[in-house]
């Protein structure tokens, strides 16, 4: 049973409101990759805009250059390994996809490579060129154009964190292979 | 006990690597502010420099940049309806320490206003002014030059997160005043 479905774009934000790692996925030229990037942010609700520092030494900026767009998937707690592993090699020594197993589909948005088993949201970006902070912070911002999300976490516009879907609870890096582990929510007192 | 040490400065950007929500902390011409912000990441390693959006409408964005400074503190998990409280109430109605009873001292780096009790890192970084960004993402950039963490949670520039120190796990917002906080951690295998 297929439990993607489309999030509103108004909603795109939330699904990284609360600053989960994420693989940042891109193709160009009949080339294609992904990397783990655990700095990313939104920074607009409505359009949908968001950062994410994307080294420029790496493979994955040259193709989000070449075809001026890139998706952002939020692995779930059990792609960990999968999401060290795509963080630490490079897609010049070869496809990660086919290396380590992993399955994408093309979004409907923009074509982007996207990932949906064992990913609890993604977003397909449009790249909105800022030469300088490229430059200067690797900070590549974006639109969001659409967006996805495994109904079982993430329905109706809100996350639904439950012990039954732990292993969509998303990953934060700690650093150096260690993530900490959405846990339990905690609802605040208004004031 | 002050628990309390000084973070070496190649290690200030692990504190907020893994997405938490924050509190963002001012002070200019004797008035002062703390709002919360869920949308904020690290930029670059050394120097060591970070990214928050910060509304251009908010009395946080005003004495940011009336000081050129600002304060990043990483509220633990028992301060989840403070960080709320914060983050849904204005700085130009009253100052907000005084009425939500919080206790905040000058920063050693910049005399930024910096939250230790229930906090389990602060960041006192100066404003790297960039209009464009500024104005079209509320995105701003510092540089942190001062930082220090709980040494229950945080020491020898790595987090350390146990059972017995939940109080100081961080808040991640969903929306809405609903947070997951920081659970267990999961170590991934080398690829």
């Amino acid at each position: 049973m297929n439990h993607w479905k489309p999030v509103a774009l108004e909603h795109a934000s939330r699904t990284i409101n609360h600053g989960p790692t994420v693989l940042v996925t891109s193709a160009a030229s009949g080339r294609r990759n992904v990397m783990a990037a655990a700095w990313s942010m939104p920074v607009e609700f409505v359009p949908p805009r968001i950062a994410v520092v994307i080294d420029k030494k790496t493979f994955t900026r040259e193709l989000v250059h070449a075809s001026g767009t890139f998706g952002i998937c939020i692995p779930g707690a059990a792609l960990a390994d999968l999401t060290y592993a795509v963080g630490s090699t490079s897609g010049r020594d070869g496809d990660k996809f086919t290396r380590f197993g992993i399955e994408a589909k093309a979004g409907p948005g923009l074509g982007v490579p996207v990932i949906e088993t064992g990913c609890a949201a993604w977003l397909e970006c449009r790249l909105i060129p800022e030469k300088h902070t490229e430059d200067a912070y690797d900070t590549c911002f974006g639109e969001v154009v659409a967006a996805a999300a495994d109904s079982r976490i993430f329905q109706g516009g809100h996350w639904d964190w439950r012990p039954d879907n732990a292993d969509l609870h998303t990953l934060h890096h700690l650093g150096g292979g260690l993530f900490v582990r959405g846990g339990d929510t905690v609802r605040a007192k208004a004031p």
